[in-house]
């Protein structure tokens, strides 16, 4: 410790070895006290550069050579790994892959081009053993997510699961930023209901459990599910706010194993008042989605790379390309006559009044030129019961439109809601 | 309407008659398309003042007088509405309280000192009628909670619920602020999970419903319930990310109609890694606790006061007085000692081993100069399987910490986790 302590001031300054000695004892003294505690990636940013900091992670990889000993230590503020470099006293037979520890040095410019910079290690103490032996993830072997996903314990300590995770925490807070700046209130709407908005019956029941609840379905005094959608909650609340918006789980009891299917999911709901027409919904829509993107692009760079190179490759030049290009806005109608033009491409029929299915969009938004697009005013008997009547003849649409985007499919999808009292009233009877 | 153009242009400046007319229809149609749209807080914020602009909202009140009409419309941007200035001409009989209106005009800087704006009306369209016969709320009428309650689908359009809903809007912010600016990650726990984190079977169970699953007991291989907390799974995340959170509902399914028990309710939640001593919780909880409180006292000003003055009286002083002082930190042993001093006042015992009540709370509160207060290292009983043992003898006790609030009680609660994995099994043992 007392010689990693002296190389460090050798580099800094020369002075008479007795001096230098004495000023060192000192010196680490105060060092113990006021070593800043950093994450990886405050460290890497090289704010710090010069300064005696403490990093505290997990060890993913040990190179003990002749005279020093590397580490890569990452505590998952960031994909990179903040480089340790130590001397060979500082070797203790529990610095294992795998293993957390705690690391006391000084911030250093590092020769390397591969990082900016590197901890010149002071102190290293092991915090969390790991035996490497026993540990499911080897070092330098890349493993495959079906590995991967057996160990759900675990698995945070890929990359590409915590860069998974950094870019949701990123997106979650690009999209409130998004209705933030934009004056919309954020509505908690409740997720035990007794309504279930979207109709589809694809509801899970709640009930109390327990010794204390036997059978008893009074609990809510009505039937309760989980909730499907926070639509007709935030309709209720904007008959007051002219914006308000709700980002929370919803749930669907859908009985299908499938990247579209999840019985749990993240759902954004907003609903605007005194809208006139769909161009106020795609213009919120489309901001949304350029914003969170653009959020995510420019705060998550090194995540996405990972994910651009190994997992889903060239998906940022994707991304990026949409982002260079406005997003069309098609009806309905043009879009089947689009589809009906190569029908025999086609499994599913394309004639006027049929759902569009996946191969559809997928091909929709090949043809705009793999850009997001907005598909407006659908059949009327495809929408819900409160998607505002365009009362136009002979093809009967409603004000509804979703935007397809590439890869994905249906993304967001929304409508003007019926105003008009006794319509309304009319479709809730049928 | 004509009139009205012609009023407002009067006051800016003076010009030939015929001249002025025919720059007035000019402006006119130039007005029509540019008239900026703007919330009811951003007119109020003056910022658009001698601009032609279009707001939109519900009418709070209608004053129609001999020459003017004064109109107060209010969209939830803000606890205060926009006063309306309009022509005597603009009268239209659908122009009640709660209808929904359009009004565009111009801003400007209000002759009354009670608003700092007005909006000289050009055009007033009523986009949305309420017949005042029907209406459940009465002008000028302050009607009790007890009254709003009956009406969940209007009590938005109250003062004292939109202040709760936007104050509830810009916490959550802060809350999600503080933890970013913080370095946490944001994970979403699973909502519904086979997991019972607090141990205290108050689950409910979740189950598809709807006649695809009829007794069907295996859509998850396992029982479900809605999640307790989601501790569990950020301690897991913590072993690759040192700081991590999630802020989401959490249910209980206690049969008890108080204000401290909810089926549903919002919970933060954090987790971090590399901890040495409470004191790396108590900070994080009293940095939150002063950023959230502060923040929301900064951005909601009014809604505050409304609240101060008619809701809580004298609230927001209490709360003022907290933030003023620092948080006192005592051990559950000095508490008991307190409370054992006045055993007398209170219904429940005060002995070693007993549980805190909020009676003891409250008490502890105020004996600390009405200030929230840390109690910490509770008895080793008291506490879940995962708070670090003390080790600690005769009175044994494990690293965990409440923060007790005036008029709340238990606000937070938190503990080192024991990481000693034969301690762990001994008392899952147990």
């Amino acid at each position: 410790m007392f010689q990693a302590a002296v190389q460090r001031f050798s580099v800094s300054a020369a002075a008479e070895s007795v001096c230098r000695t004495i000023f060192l004892v000192g010196f680490r003294r105060y060092c113990k006290k006021t070593s800043t505690k950093l994450r990886v990636s405050e460290a890497l940013s090289g704010a710090e550069l010069g300064s005696d900091v403490k990093v505290q992670g997990w060890v993913r990889s040990v190179r003990p050579q002749k005279d020093n000993i590397f580490l890569h230590v990452n505590d998952g503020s960031s994909l990179q790994s903040l480089q340790i470099v130590a001397g060979a006293k500082l070797h203790d037979p529990l610095l294992t892959f795998g293993s957390a520890v705690e690391v006391t040095g000084v911030l250093k410019k590092s020769p390397h081009q591969k990082q900016p910079v590197e901890l010149e290690a002071e102190q290293i103490r092991v915090v969390g053993e790991c035996n490497p032996i026993d540990f499911p993830f080897k070092i330098k072997e890349r493993h495959s997510l079906e590995y991967i996903r057996k160990l759900p314990h675990l698995r945070c300590r890929t990359n590409a699961f915590s860069s998974l995770l950094r870019i949701r925490s990123e997106a979650t807070a690009a999209i409130h930023s998004y209705f933030k700046d934009n004056g919309f209130v954020q509505i908690h709407t409740p997720i035990i209901t007794s309504n279930d908005c979207e109709g589809a019956g694809e509801l899970f029941r709640v009930e109390p459990s327990g010794p204390d609840y036997v059978d008893d379905e009074d609990f809510f005094s009505v039937p309760a599910f989980l909730t499907v959608s926070g639509q007709l909650h935030l309709e209720v609340i904007s008959g007051a706010f002219s914006k308000v918006y709700t980002f929370g789980p919803s749930f669907r009891a859908e009985n299908s194993q499938s990247r579209r299917h999840l019985a749990e999911f993240f759902m954004v709901e907003a609903e605007i008042s005194f809208t006139e027409s769909l161009e106020d919904l795609t213009r919120v829509m489309e901001d949304m989605f350029r914003s969170a993107t653009e959020h995510v692009l420019a705060h998550c760079v090194e995540d996405v790379d990972l994910f651009h190179r190994h997992v889903t490759p060239g998906h940022r030049d994707t991304v990026e390309a949409m982002l260079n290009k406005s997003f069309p806005v098609i009806t309905y109608t043009e879009a089947i006559e689009i589809l009906h033009r190569h029908s025999e491409k086609f499994t599913f029929p394309t004639d006027w009044g049929c759902d569009l299915k996946t191969e559809h969009e997928k091909y929709l938004v090949k043809h705009c030129g793999n850009v997001p697009v907005f598909v407006t005013d659908y059949p009327y008997d495809l929408k819900p019961f409160y998607a505002r009547d365009n009362q136009d003849h002979p093809k009967h649409t409603a004000a509804a439109v979703d935007l397809l985007v590439p890869g994905v499919g249906e993304l967001c999808g929304g409508s003007l809601r019926e105003e008009r009292l006794n319509l309304l009233m009319a479709r809730l009877k049928q």
